[in-house]
């Protein structure tokens, strides 16, 4: 099968190259060959993504020349912990022979199969390579690109982890058809985020294909996946470290990860909370004049098309206390993110473009949260 | 107190100073405020430090400007865990307020607090800024130096932690006298090794003071930390991966941590084994004509000169698998520095100059370890 397209990730001193296809997945072997100089890799899994694509990608590095394991864990967000993270080290660490520097780690799953697996090798032998074969549409177009592993601590998401960047990137759209599509719609919230921070075409795109994107046409969705990861890798690539404009990613993340928060992390998921996120951050942006009504009204619609919420009352499960805004802002005041307690707003200028604005107010942030309950 | 030498790390992107100096302990808070521009520091020590140098840090600080927190953790190496991690960075990121990205951590101990309070500024949201302040000579010549932060796993010491190089290090070498005896002669033997690979001055130096050093005269002390901060700053500089030279500084251990796991980690002392570590490369090297017979007798009188071991009987306490010659060169062979089970010795060339060895065969192993047992 044909390699759709490939994006190089330009970083300082590593770049490296985002494949994106059709049927990639059982031609990893190559890439990962050329990145595993001892001709070893170990496959990191969960244990809904093992019986479902561990033997393909094994048989492909096998084929490559590699010697393969597979270590595996128990899928859920749940489990994305120190508990977990600690007993996946001590079994990588733990096979005979030994693992060696030259290792090569191979992150095959979601998103949380990448923050761990990576955070893994992030600090076995203090940094092992790794490569990303995701396998939700989420981890594709957030996930892959960045760097950024970690695990969730008692005191909130992704606080313990590191910055490590992977060899490489495989990323087949054909195994998006095995996806719940409650997992599909989540991904394609990150994909408007895009549009609306960085790429007015995109959303154009994204509108005319969501009934071919929401049916996970392979095709379609490799087009997606490749602009979406072009858009992050550009991002990321100007401002590796999350000291600048990396931060237009959170686009609707500041209220998006304060309704996951106050919902109780698993009950509202992440696409859901960022696309309410959006809306708000829209509202904002709307009363500032930043965008006109029809731009707010537009990125409401492309939600809307893809099954994903614009109100709390299109998430009819939401527990109560993730609708409240007192709770919502004393969460946002915490995220890691804000620096000194002032909550920091990405907001959209115009669609496409997009600022990030220290001083939005209490009330500002209260009407748009309000006009969610509407 | 004046500051006696100033050492700079010259690092890629990120230079940092080592000041060396006596009773500067409780001059520790300019230092910090410059790099903890939220004004916030969180102290990491173990419950030996504790009290006796977290309250002048801390004042220190405080003057400064800085709110200070202080967290603890049991001393012992068996504490430098996954376990004890996981409780410190989860206390830390439960702090209220909680921290964020500007929260400066201070490492305030011996090397398994600068090891293991590294790791948890490593990860902790993804990295924080850290300075170490050491309490020890081995920390103050080897572990402040660097950037290697770890925990300890089953199945090898340091085998989980990552790169994270410090914005400062403050080293007091009047702390030192409330140091054992022992752990003194532990941090000697790192200085030993430096003179040995790098400079041969340093050993006149060692061998003329070798009373001073060991009554702990800290002016003195004050000196030879200098001297060796700035060697292995130079080896650091041009290495900051440990991708070649660095490597240097393994001159002892190879042998001297198979010691130490053969023998059980905590019965033998680090620097006791990495002595017997050197007497035996030395041995190697005297063998292959790359030292004198005089100059291999030198160490072996310098190392005695400092009360450390340079035979197996010199340890009385020494477990018998301590010294099992198979059971070491198998340990060896899985040493997380050797390259497909090629045991690499780094080997002097005469004294003050170093190399590394891919070529030591089996039996000269064999024979510098029977040497140690005569």
């Amino acid at each position: 099968m044909p390699i759709v397209e490939t994006i190089v990730v330009e970083l300082a001193d590593r770049s490296y190259e985002v494949q994106v296809g059709v049927g990639v997945l059982a031609e990893v072997g190559p890439a990962a060959a050329e990145v595993a100089p001892a001709g070893r890799a170990v496959i990191i899994t969960d244990s809904n993504v093992r019986p479902l694509y561990a033997e393909p990608v094994s048989r492909s590095l096998v084929s490559a020349g590699l010697r393969v394991e597979v270590l595996d864990f128990p899928a859920g967000e749940e489990h994305k912990d120190l508990a977990t993270y600690g007993d996946v080290i001590n079994r990588l660490l733990g096979l005979s022979p030994p693992i060696d520097r030259a290792t090569l780690i191979v992150a095959l799953g979601g998103g949380v199969v990448g923050d761990l697996a990576g955070f893994v090798a992030a600090t076995a032998l203090r940094g092992l390579e790794f490569i990303i074969v995701p396998t939700t549409l989420l981890a594709d177009v957030d996930a892959s690109v960045g760097g950024k592993t970690a695990v969730d601590a008692p005191a909130g998401k992704n606080l313990i982890g590191a910055f490590h960047q992977p060899r490489a990137v495989v990323i087949d759209a054909a195994v998006l058809k095995t996806l719940p599509p409650a997992e599909l719609i989540n991904g394609l919230a990150e994909c408007v985020k895009h549009a609306v921070i960085r790429d007015r075409s995109l959303l154009d795109f994204i509108e005319r294909q969501a009934p071919a994107l929401l049916s996970a046409e392979a095709e379609m969705l490799a087009k997606l996946i490749a602009r979406n990861v072009a858009i992050k890798a550009a991002v990321v690539a100007g401002d590796e470290r999350e000291a600048g404009e990396r931060a237009h990613l959170n686009f609707g993340h500041t209220l998006g990860h304060a309704i996951e928060a106050a919902g109780g992390y698993g009950r509202v998921r992440h696409g859901q909370a960022v696309a309410l996120g959006m809306v708000a951050a829209c509202r904002i942006a709307a009363g500032r004049g930043l965008i006109t009504a029809d731009e707010e009204r537009r990125v409401r619609e492309v939600l809307s098309a893809l099954s994903l919420p614009v109100r709390f009352a299109d998430l009819p499960d939401l527990p109560a206390e993730a609708c409240e805004p007192g709770r919502l802002r004393e969460i946002m005041a915490h995220d890691k993110k804000a620096r000194g307690g002032v909550v920091r707003f990405v907001l959209p200028v115009g669609l496409g473009r997009a600022a990030i604005f220290d001083d939005v107010t209490g009330q500002e942030v209260l009407s748009a949260i309000e006009a969610l309950s509407g």
